[in-house]
């Protein structure tokens, strides 16, 4: 059992908080807007706390569960308080009618945000690739991530199976660039070939 | 039953060439070395023919199963006797130590391959996302699939269908750009987190 820190309470936040909770794990909420970061806390099991925002989270490992278009702002706003943490970032970095990626050439949404963070802070992308609401139904789902660090990689790796997922390692952060890229595949999976959002990608390993 | 022309007699090649041979189609095999061709056609079952490098291909459906790097000076090489065809374009557009991608930003090499045909061609991105000795074992593997031209899709869809797989649309021709980055992410996948390149992406549906 750890403390995790959540940055941010909408639709994914709440997703992975409630997961994370249910695993045993202590949350602590933090958002710009004080009263959601307590709403949400209020409705997880476990004893979930709120953090200040801006100040230092209590969680070794933090998720940054913000929209790729307040990333970079978030991360500025907590500045060297990031520092020595394992941030997870969870963004996909879609245009607003879902049909394309709006990060630089190539680089990746989690590449950008990196650099705002505090040296020895590390990141690791996770969970962009499961959608929130599958999150929330609590199958064991593959959960691709990307790092350079590898003892970072590692607790997160350690932390996704707490949660019931099956962390898949795709390789250093760079690999963020495709896992961003399956994310936007399975939004246009969702609207054509499956035709429902209630899928989840798997690795069958043979 | 159909006939499948089939250009390129690599091992990519002879594994989609294997499978629909096996499923019943004609396969004719098309290669600038006509003792590759004819070696790759007396291989597979059911009459498989070999045709002229250059020439129209007997098939409506023309697999280029060559490298991304060849891909180009293929399509010139065969100009306008493409011209009407259902092009499928296999390549994973990766660097030699197989660590990012070649194709230039914002596009990917199935529209870069497309800008070389005659405008009566239709080319539709498949087979990228399923390595060839994962082809060739005959299971029903997930097919994703882009193109812009719904017909072709549909054809392409039913040939897929044919071979036992399981076709599923991601959307246009510019998703190639995310099919081609999960190309590089198995490969990524099969170098870290699964150790084995023994490895297919399943969509679960539920």
């Amino acid at each position: 059992m750890s403390t995790i820190s959540i940055i941010g309470a909408g639709s994914m936040a709440t997703a992975i908080a409630t997961r994370t909770a249910k695993a045993g794990h202590i949350v602590e909420v933090i958002s710009r807007d004080p009263t959601k970061s307590q709403a949400l806390a209020d409705q997880l099991p476990g004893g979930a706390t709120t953090g200040t925002y801006g100040a230092a989270p209590t969680g070794d490992i933090v998720i940054l569960a913000v929209p790729y278009s307040g990333a970079a702002s978030a991360v500025a706003d907590f500045g060297k308080a990031l520092g020595g943490k394992v941030i997870i970032d969870v963004a996909n970095p879609v245009n607003a009618d879902l049909s394309g990626l709006v990060t630089p050439a190539g680089s990746s949404g989690a590449q950008e945000t990196a650099k705002g963070l505090p040296a020895d802070a590390q990141i690791v992308k996770a969970f962009n690739t499961i959608f929130g609401h599958i999150l929330a139904k609590g199958g064991n789902v593959d959960a691709f991530i990307a790092a350079d660090d590898a003892e970072a990689k590692a607790r997160v790796s350690t932390f996704l199976e707490s949660l019931g997922l099956r962390p898949l390692d795709v390789g250093g952060l760079q690999m963020a660039q495709t896992l961003e890229a399956l994310g936007l595949m399975m939004i246009g999976l969702a609207k054509n070939g499956a035709g429902s959002w209630d899928i989840a990608m798997k690795v069958d390993i043979g």
